[in-house]
């Protein structure tokens, strides 16, 4: 039997609380299995941005990243969010290696195509853009890989990647090698059946739950995209795929707890 | 024979300038042995801060690191410089790995005491705060080193430290494993007999030397601590302390050609 490994994306107002943050961490590492940990912190940028005078532009969910941008990115998620992150990991004990995609060449990317938009330095990733050698090395040793959104492209240019893409990829990337798990912690309890109702989440959906649910417009824009890479998750491999609130994670510890959105084949 | 480590400290105005750094950096590749290289950005971080209205305050040519700073620190070191630097580094088809004292606990330290000036986030380190058993796993796999100069106390709380400090502290603590040569690249060509001739360069310096030359008041107030930090690392069993500028770090490849000042014990 393959040794589970636990992929995680981190975002929202997690990024923004550091005793929010802490405590999540805490629970995090006293959860037995291999991790990676991705992570986000586009709100930190946006606060960044608007005291520097940078406008940000979004097209279709994603950041026009022009120079200025990425120079913030780079500031932002590559080194104050993901050093916090690590410097938390640490004080509970366990190795946790921050990194981007430019460091050992853990992923690389190129740049979007220009088709319509131009979205300057972000970078589109693939399965084979993943350093399987590399981060499978590093886990070995045991360490906790911690990624920021930042990847590149080997000549020397940084590029900023979707979180969500990375951490869905990554996991594709060692489906092969692991019982891998895949898990999105947010701000919501789960995929939810009535937008209104916090507490009114769909426990289970499987890919023709999916379709009879985008149907009925139950599942709305924003989470389109995020379930439509986690089944494509599934379809490569991935054991399973949940969606959680991040204080919620505690629930992980027990296999007969079901917490948030278990997507499943 | 003890094979040969190189760790280098970059500082200046090669952290302001892309062109200088890639063609310092495919040098700094094109170099035979092991290493590990150290980073400032003091120059940048000013920028940054003077952009955001957070006042930067120096005491004894060290930076008061408040909350603000700190987080700024974190971003401009551990993000943007290091992320370019090891990008670049990868280019030239080395695998660099961008580090900051919190990732796999490679730098810890403590709080400097507060005696009359209270310098807030600032760390102090000795020998024992670096953690040669996971710096020497990374230079056993060929992997590069790029140490941004951010520390953190293993309780979470990141720390700003001196680049000088933690190149000199480093290169210390591997002595017993290598033939380490510590190397201060920098804006001048070494150390000037004649600071107003930049050409004026003393080749060699020994502890003695030093000493009429501190009488003498030919060293002036900003090398005196680089330099005695210096001769501490040569008596802790530093093979050889190199003062050079950046542009000069090809010499480095043919031990018959001296550039620089070389202090030796």
């Amino acid at each position: 039997m393959m040794e589970t490994l636990q992929v995680f994306k981190i975002g929202g107002s997690l990024m923004n609380d550091n005793n929010l943050l802490k405590s999540f961490l805490a629970q995090f590492c006293s959860l037995p299995h291999k991790k990676i940990l991705i992570h986000g912190g586009g709100k930190l940028l946006d606060e960044l941005a608007t005291k520097l005078n940078i406008p940000q532009e979004m097209m279709n969910g994603r950041r026009i990243t022009n120079e200025d941008t990425l120079k913030l990115a780079s500031m932002v998620y590559a080194g104050y969010i993901n050093k916090t992150i690590v410097a938390e990991i640490q004080s509970n004990g366990a190795l946790a290696l921050g990194l981007c995609g430019a460091d050992l060449n853990c992923i690389s990317a190129i740049k979007r195509p220009i088709n319509e938009i131009d979205y300057g330095f972000v970078g589109d990733i693939t399965v084979q853009n993943i350093n399987v050698a590399v981060i499978e090395n590093l886990l070995q040793q045991l360490y906790i890989p911690v990624f920021s959104s930042i990847t590149h492209n080997n000549q020397g240019q940084l590029f900023n990647t979707n979180a969500d893409t990375i951490a869905s990829t990554i996991a594709c990337a060692l489906a092969h090698l692991y019982r891998v798990e895949l898990i999105f912690c947010f701000d919501q309890k789960g995929v939810l059946k009535n937008i209104n109702d916090k507490n009114d989440v769909i426990p289970f959906i499987s890919e023709e739950n999916f379709n009879t649910l985008k149907n009925e417009q139950v599942i709305s824009k924003g989470m389109l995209p995020k379930l439509e890479n986690a089944f494509k998750a599934i379809k490569a491999g991935v054991e399973k795929v949940v969606l959680i609130h991040y204080e919620d994670i505690g629930s992980l510890r027990n296999q007969n707890i079901i917490c948030g959105t278990q997507l499943q084949a």
